[in-house]
């Protein structure tokens, strides 16, 4: 659950474990303010041409089968092995590392798959002043969709500017997406209140441990992003323009917010065990006073009736005329004075 | 709840999307030492000439639906799209942001809309050395007002300093308004207590928590007003007089204060979460106490006459003369010895 | 209770707003090594001339209500009006400012009124080169009396050193005034902690809330004394002379003192929930131990008395001789095995 | 349990003291990019030429018996006294010291011995420009194996660089081998988890018990590895070299990854004792519920029976034909409406 | 018991009072590589001269009371009156104060009185580059012994270095004291541990609290070792030479391990509670459940025998042949019934 990573101690560093066996999808992606062309590439040699234009490259990879292809794209790119190696180890602490032309960025994108279980899928981008490369685990989700359509598109800044911003848009479009996680979340969180307010069970108490679980997750993989986001902005290597920059510290803001979000979720959530040990002791608490009350009206009552269920020859009150209906008398004004104390005392 | 932005993950940056439909109201006021001007503004290219004078020029906008006037505006003082993306987008975290020649500053008024209810309205300043704009949500609540009315009256050193003294002055009307929001919920807090401590019921704990939810808004959106202070103090760009960081650092000495009250009020009421859980203890022993009092005084005696009442033929005790009134007896100093009992353990 | 402070949001900045209306008592001391001369001084321009000689100069005012005279005061020696407008504003955060030519603190005086009941009154201290101003809020109480003892014997370094040594003095005697406080709140924590542990009620409750506050406001003002003394000790302005330094640096420990006691009270307080609500569990514990054994022995005892009290016909027992005793002796030996049961579990 | 150390205080400093007694296994490997030498060495002497080629030379040492040869071996390298005495006195807390021409790193392996039983054998390892040594408690647990035979296999950059690439691969399967035991606890952890849920007892307590306390030994034998591989990174004495630095931040990466790992079993154990707590409170109430059920019904019944079982000679009901029967149905009646209620309060 | 130190506050700075009333005993070590001489001193002007030699001189001084004699030390070697009042103002909290030709440090040894009960007894040091003043409360313990075998042996580095490396030795022989006190400590803790696991009592919670207390007090007095050790090795005066650098190091190390255990024990000293308030529960659970089956089983049971108890003239069971054995036998299946439930249930 928490060690995904089988690690085999003493393996090799930077050794190439290939992940699946889907071949790999690689998409190439090229433009500038007045052109924009995609096409699928068969081969991964195909694409080392790119860097020779002064268009802005994007080449995709979904699927991380083909050890041999990343090899080759390495040794061209100029990627460290144990960058790649860190590709491939899914799943990562996101992070930024700054090597000598580029940078390489990990980040685990945040998917809801039903309330308290978020899956993360890793997506890692290299990136220096003429290339950018991006690689996912699977082609099934892409958080990278909207980039495309506005690239397509034109609007915005999109295709005017360099591979920084790029970068900076993916970077962007991962960190939103944990916003649409975050409010299926709270949804879930304010339902699970109401249910430990009104009918605590095991139930809500196993819900209560998946939903601390999921908010670990969610932090973990958050929180660096901020620090991964910082580092960008303070980049002096010039690879980041200045203008990028002030895109970048928007997207900081962003990973702040999510950060509040997540540690609100986590106040409420340690609140909520609380409300679960009040709602199980008011219940013990109603239950106790239900018995209370019955049995204090009815011990004595019982007592009575088997006062004068003894068997003793010389008992007078046995032989009156009126001795059963004061006794039945008796008893009931007792009752009643009793249910007066409890409804003064609001058992009742 | 926590994540009333609802993001579009991959929208593009900057985007100005229109909030409400109310027309927004633009207001212009000019003044020096002398003279003091305020009128209504009905078209945005009105206010473009203000910059011109030696006079300080004050553009306040209500309501946030018109994106093309933003924009003009935008364009013509040379705001950054993302800012104005930020005023749109509320709620924001307050920040400010230090741009070439102006400052951008964001703010949460907090108002209380019920004990445990406080809302927040999003304010937005964009200040230079010869403009200041401010923009609100609405013009319901106007946090504004006591600045503007000191204006009129030419009181204190209203009018003599530039727009860093009038950027001050409305950083710190919202900073004070912290102040009544709080002295509401300290009401409440203590009202809130007494109930838990004497009659504690599963309202109070809802109670509780909406409690809690709002010192955690109300943290979230004082503590960074601190930093933004701080930063503003910091100035070296020069936009800050240093006669003005002298109220400034007062103003800092607010957040301060605000956020001792919230710190204050959290320990509170985290502790009230162990008087509820104490409360209810109490209450259930208490409960039980008067349960065993009576089933201890009882049962023996249910037990002693139901003895008599066995129908064995041959039982001396039943012939006797005071087999009965013996028994009573006997019951009596029983149950006077049991009470004797408790009243030494306390627990009557 | 905790915003003390009537903040009318948007009032101008450094307003004088006087408080209380007793007339203001004025005190001038003024001393070297061979001279001390005390004595009351009726119009503040008495004091005015006392910069003039090499002599060091102690004026202290009580009172708050004269709001000319202290303008007056603070247009002649140069005090800022925001800086009179805190000392007026009680109560403020203890605080240090640092001014062209001298320095302000504030500080709060913990007054012990009642055990867990602790009031603060405020001094401000305005000094420089060749003035102290010490502003309080009444007369009641000064915590400055023994300076004024130790100068008018001119023991010890007193009389020998200048405005900063003075300063040092009265920082120093208030400091060490929350020594007496914190051993009351000790004695009083002792005796809570025991009747915690041994006669637990909500009274006991409701004192353990009040001695989390009253430790709640001595931390807030103990606390930033610590960094006023700091940046005292860390001067570069030349106005405290290194062998005062010294002597700061030892009130310092002293502060930090303090904080250790406070943080070591707050400790044993969080620690006393636990106890109280332990208390109860082990209360009703005992009681329901008392209710189990005596259920336990007699309900099965009714229920053989209850099977000899049918009617049936034909119930051989009831005819023999030795029905009775026989039953009765079972009965016997039934309770005293269950009692020796229950002295086994160590219920008894 | 902690202080596994037994100081007999105010002992010499640096002074050795033997650790068990069976005479320690050396071990000298020697090579570089085409060769590789390994064998046993009888006598500590044989050693010191390994200096003198340009081959990596490895020293490895199992057993802390021979006080004398370790001296000789410290005299030889130039090792202090005080980091061998630090050698044989395990445990000590992960750290490193720089010393003028090598580095000396103490590291504390985890072993699983059982779900919640994690001992730890103590590294030491000394390197320089032309040597590294190794010393170990004992040769039973090896976790420099799987770089051995690495080396043996001249496979990845193993046999191609330096020293300090050599001190990076043990440091490196050192850290990697806290993987399996998170592991192993991490299914213990749900196992425990489960059964907190399914059937608490005292034996899940003993067991969340030993669980915290393991947790407590992996964190402070991991959390001082992450400063160590930070300070080698920050090396500025050239005995690391910056192509190694890059390996040791992937290292770092990794201790990261185990503190996270074990930061967030923490947090679960922490939960799990609220689970325990709300378990045993939802027990005690189903307990609860059903002796009041139960009681609830039969208590008022056997009133109704007692007061037919009244020996009064005036008793009208007890001479009619329908008596009996009615009763009977009343009760039934009754007991059937006691049975509806509980069902609706979902007591039963 | 926090406050152990009665101020009176106002009193002048650097007063010496004296303490307790035995004369004190003064000893002068003199040392050097070769020689070592130890002698007692009547009158403290004797050990002036002992500067005037290039041999190490210790002057040790047992008991506060000679305010006099002190006064005459401080005036001879240059100590600080200030100095002074802390060594007669026990306790302090443990720290360095660097002045012009020496170091005055303050610790507090701690001894073991018992299992919880710690007591602390303080020891100040002076040290230059040719002398060092040991100042200690009482004769009766003396945590120096070690060394002042070891110098009298001249074993190890012990004679062969200045008064640093003695000052070190001081300071180490101090540090190490805490252990044995740990030790003892941590037998009692274990021992407690099983205590509220096997028969919680309300001694046990007295025995937490004093644990509790017993480690907030070490904790105060062993982490500022910490700090005092780092300003030692950080000396940029001269006074420390760097060979006496790195075995301050290693005492550093052995600080950091003392705060280890502390906050380990303080971890399990947490965890405590939650241990004693869930063993409460449960003993609570079990006298329900045995309340619970006792009533559940013959409740209903007596029902049936009052049922046939009723004096009902037309009742025809009673007149049945096989009417009582039968009810008997229905009677004892219920019974038997309601055992197999409570058993599959586990509350058996």
């Amino acid at each position: 659950m928490f060690t995904s990573r089988h690690f085999k101690p003493g393996s090799a560093p930077a050794t190439l474990i290939p992940r699946g066996d889907t071949p790999p999808l690689i998409t190439l992606i090229q433009y500038d303010a007045e052109t924009y062309e995609e096409h699928r590439v068969e081969r991964i040699e195909e694409v080392f041409a790119c860097r020779d234009n002064s268009k802005v490259s994007w080449i995709n990879i979904d699927g991380l089968s083909d050890v041999e292809m990343l090899s080759q794209l390495g040794k061209h790119f100029g990627l460290h092995p144990l960058a790649l190696e860190d590709v491939l180890h899914t799943p990562q602490r996101p992070k930024i590392e700054a090597f000598e032309n580029h940078f390489f960025v990990v980040m685990e994108m945040a998917y809801a798959d039903g309330p308290f279980n978020v899956i993360f899928e890793q997506i890692s981008i290299f990136f220096g002043a003429n290339f950018l490369i991006t690689i996912q685990e699977e082609a099934l989700h892409d958080v990278f969709d909207p980039v495309r359509v506005r690239l397509r598109n034109g609007r915005g800044y999109a295709r005017t500017r360099g591979h920084d911003y790029l970068a900076y848009s993916l970077i962007d479009a991962g960190v939103d997406h944990f916003f649409p996680v975050l409010e299926l979340l709270g949804d879930a969180v304010e339902e699970l209140e109401d249910e430990l307010l009104e009918h605590p069970s095991r139930e809500s108490l196993i819900k209560l441990q998946e939903l601390k679980r999921a908010l670990l997750f969610l932090r973990r993989n958050a929180w660096p992003v901020r620090e991964l986001v910082t580092s960008l902005t303070r980049d002096e290597s010039g690879l980041i323009k200045p203008e990028t920059k002030i895109f970048l510290r928007d997207c900081y803001d962003h990973t702040i917010q999510i950060m509040d979000v997540i540690e609100g979720y986590r106040d409420i959530a340690t609140g909520m065990m609380d409300i679960y040990l009040s709602s199980l002791g008011m219940r013990t608490n109603e239950v106790m006073r239900v018995l209370t009350v019955v049995s204090t009206i009815f011990i004595p009552l019982t007592f009575i009736v088997g006062l004068y269920g003894m068997n003793f020859e010389y008992m007078p009150e046995l032989k009156t005329r009126y001795g059963y209906p004061v006794t039945v008398g008796v008893m009931v004004l007792l009752a009643i004075g009793m249910l007066a104390v409890f409804r003064k005392k609001k058992w009742l």
